[in-house]
């Protein structure tokens, strides 16, 4: 499956990004993420969608036994293998929808930013139901669906391009969007927040927590950041299989 | 306390709404939250921000043993006791946030769009966990975050008077917003998302559901109707103490 991540001209915007290069510290969210996960000591982890594998490399440093990040850009986890190597990691590269593994083979599922790209997330959740064993953590963020609802993502801007407010538009109509990242076209689905979060309590989920993450203090004079605080863009959720 | 419910001119078109005159059956939340609503039998039940009453009856009606109907407006009371009289239901006029119970005296709290008119969330949710019995539920509905960030709670329209998009603003800036409802202004409170549901995870609740309701499909033809595809104006949850 082709991957935008694969395409050199976006691999490279995507690797000047801040928190490309900073790392989880550069991750505007990881402050709000990290009081969410589970403790790592002796678990076998699945990080959906990995990237540079930043989190996979967390979970090794905090005590995981086994870190399996999948991801379907082969370039991405060439950085992995780089930047976040350790004995207990595992890199592969494979589409998440075409993922199969034993009846409760992982203690964590973790996801970071790519499931809002899959089609078909009731599917996805019963999966990492069965891949769970029973107590086992599934902790993601997702673009927020206030985020993702109307389509291009944007704001809406007055006549001196001073951003006005955020759009909403057809919150209800569950499905792909198009929309624009670093200059590229990119499809993303769009769901609502009781797609995102009654789904799991309907299938053998509890929430243990449910965050939209607010710019720290201390990233708050970089470019754009204020404005973070005007609509939220991204939804952590904590849930565990019962 | 006064209330603008008291309002003569304001009572009057209140009580013209659909939903005011046709009760349960014109809220077109009503088939999403019905299924939310736990088995009444024999349960002690409060209801905070009753209105008209029409839960208080609905509880009642499906075994409740007492109901207790708390509103501000004496004006709202008289015409509970008027629709929605039985032998269990005791109406009482009350602030909410002026109440106390003893611990553990109610199986069941309640409340119906009423919250967003409380200053203190937290302190609210502090106090059902006390009047509740372990394995109470926390029922209720609130206007949806996005529909109280930005404020004015009105869609953005074009040139032909159309609607374009719904504005979201503020989001993360949480407390007093000056709505208009029925030509008058009120005052309601702002929270994110993350306020309602975490500080319930965080408080010994358990969330059971969380759902955005949309139009049903038999009020799809009233009019405006449509236009709540485009964006979530409620937001129920379900609770329960553990």
């Amino acid at each position: 499956m082709e991957t935008l991540y694969d395409n050199p001209e976006f691999f490279q915007k995507y690797s000047q990004m801040y928190r490309s290069q900073q790392g989880l510290a550069g991750a505007g969210e990881w402050s709000a993420l990290q009081p969410l996960l589970p403790d790592f000591t002796g678990k076998r982890v699945l990080d959906l969608g990995c990237g540079y594998g930043w989190h996979c490399g967390y979970a090794a440093a905090n005590g995981a036994t086994q870190v399996l990040g999948v991801d379907n850009s082969q370039k991405m986890l060439q950085v992995a293998q780089e930047k976040n190597p350790a004995p207990q990691i595992q890199y592969r590269c494979a589409s998440i929808q075409e993922l199969q593994f034993p009846h409760e083979s992982f203690d964590m599922v973790f996801s970071s930013l790519a499931i809002h790209y899959l089609p078909d997330y009731p599917g996805l959740v019963k999966q990492v139901k069965d891949w769970l064993v029973p107590g086992g953590d599934f902790v993601f963020s997702v673009e927020h669906p206030i985020f993702t609802a109307q389509g291009p993502q944007d704001w809406v801007y007055g006549p001196e391009g001073e951003i006005l407010y955020f759009p909403v538009d057809n919150y209800f109509y569950q499905g792909q969007r198009e929309a624009v990242f670093l200059g590229e076209r990119m499809t993303k689905y769009h769901r609502t927040l009781t797609t995102y979060l009654d789904t799991l309590l309907q299938n053998g989920f509890r929430l243990r927590r449910v965050v939209e993450p607010q710019p720290p203090a201390s990233m708050m004079d970089l470019p754009g950041m204020k404005d973070e605080m005007r609509r939220p863009m991204m939804l952590l959720v904590a849930a565990v299989k019962e």
